[in-house]
């Protein structure tokens, strides 16, 4: 049995499938890309991913791509433990957790790390070559250069409000552990990295002051071995300062959109 | 047991789910909204399905929102027939498709079928209680207006027509009858309404004339007594000819745009 996994270190959907490949103590070979330079768009990896998008898993031979895709098929292919709960309405629940990762959530979080932080990574070298890629990329790039002046950025840190307001409410509604209950499930794992990068700008101690419940399951989270194995090991330290500088510069800023 | 279903006779979304529930031989109650007159944004509708879409499916009291969840969820509390494939790797080809209907697919169908057709069955009285509900819809209502002069337009076209494209390639390279291979599931459930859509603008056959995998999986799927009872028997009388008059309208800028 081999797996490959194409990943890079602090890609949301790479740590997302990292963690369920931990949570079920597989082992795989690691192919890095680095998405600054662009190696997404290479042709090989297009053969691959026709969208160019990181992760993509290669299971002898069978290529998955999409995050939210990939983790179910790791679940469906490698049972044990189970990442989904056992009874339909569990699954319902959880699929309504990651349903919204996809559709809000994994935007939201794009729109909001690069305008704070990662517009900074781009040399003026790799615009062009971004632009070839994904016609438009330069266009919105000069908007994430305005920071939280980004016209995107309001609605954004208000959907990552939202998200933690949710996860409060799921906590809340039912007393358990994990967000759809006491089933540790891919609600979870695909929440994780978005909290964390919340945690990384230094925006998520202010936004979950008054959610106690959210709090505490972040702290089980990071406490479980495969967090650590799967997003610490990979936290990139030349990314972790340049997020806490200049979230914490943003923060004023944020915290008045998020009041208004 | 009860099933009850908050829906719209021509909503995509709505079409499939009443499709994975005729597969499966269910009844349920039907609660028909209004979606030009905004009932979608009614306050006791807003209670089951906070963003105000179609559908909903409420069963023994479980509410479930999202039309991609309540297809899983109605094949997990439903297993018979099967809609899934028995194996992890079919499971995945077909979350491949269905990730791409949410992702891409209701998107691009959404624009092309309000800019050519279904912009003209909003009242003007109806614009203010829709912008009250949705900032921001007005604008977008203003473009939707263009028709095929739509900013959004040609992208969102060439979206569908790509999905036609990689529905004949999946058809052609396993050379089986249903989107994933022998099994019928909920990637064929999914792309039925899309591909109906398109026929009912009359854009079809115009393109598929040179996919003839596709033309025989339609051809099967409107065989199907499911589809008879869950899209022909909803099909809504005033919009079908709005649709083929506006889309055989509009066909000869939208054959100019595929070609370009």
């Amino acid at each position: 049995m081999a797996l490959t996994l194409y990943h890079n270190d602090m890609s949301v959907c790479a740590q997302k499938v990292r963690l369920a490949l931990a949570e079920k103590g597989l082992d795989y070979e690691s192919k890095h890309l680095n998405l600054r330079a662009g190696d997404q768009k290479h042709p090989d990896y297009l053969k691959l991913n026709p969208n160019g998008y990181v992760p993509t898993l290669v299971h002898d031979g069978f290529v998955v791509c999409e995050s939210t895709v990939i983790c179910e098929y790791i679940d469906d292919a490698f049972p044990n433990p189970p990442l989904k709960p056992a009874d339909a309405r569990g699954k319902a629940r959880m699929r309504g957790f990651t349903k919204f990762i996809d559709a809000a959530i994994f935007p939201a979080t794009g729109v909001v790390s690069m305008s704070i932080a990662f517009h900074h990574q781009y040399a003026p070298e790799v615009h062009a070559k971004m632009e070839a890629a994904r016609p438009g990329w330069l266009a919105n790039f000069r908007n994430l250069q305005k920071g939280t002046e980004n016209p995107a950025f309001p609605n954004s840190i208000k959907r990552l409000d939202k998200m933690l307001a949710d996860m409060e409410a799921a906590l809340s509604g039912h007393g358990k552990p994990w967000l759809v209950g006491d089933a540790y499930s891919l609600a979870d794992v695909g929440n994780a990295p978005y909290v964390t990068r919340l945690d990384h700008l230094k925006f998520l101690d202010r936004m979950i002051a008054k959610r106690p419940k959210t709090a505490a399951w972040y702290e089980r989270m990071k406490a479980r071995p495969a967090y650590q194995d799967a997003l610490v090991e990979w936290f990139n330290p030349t990314y972790l300062p340049l997020m806490e500088e200049k979230g914490n510069e943003a923060w004023p800023k944020v915290q008045a959109l998020l009041a208004a």
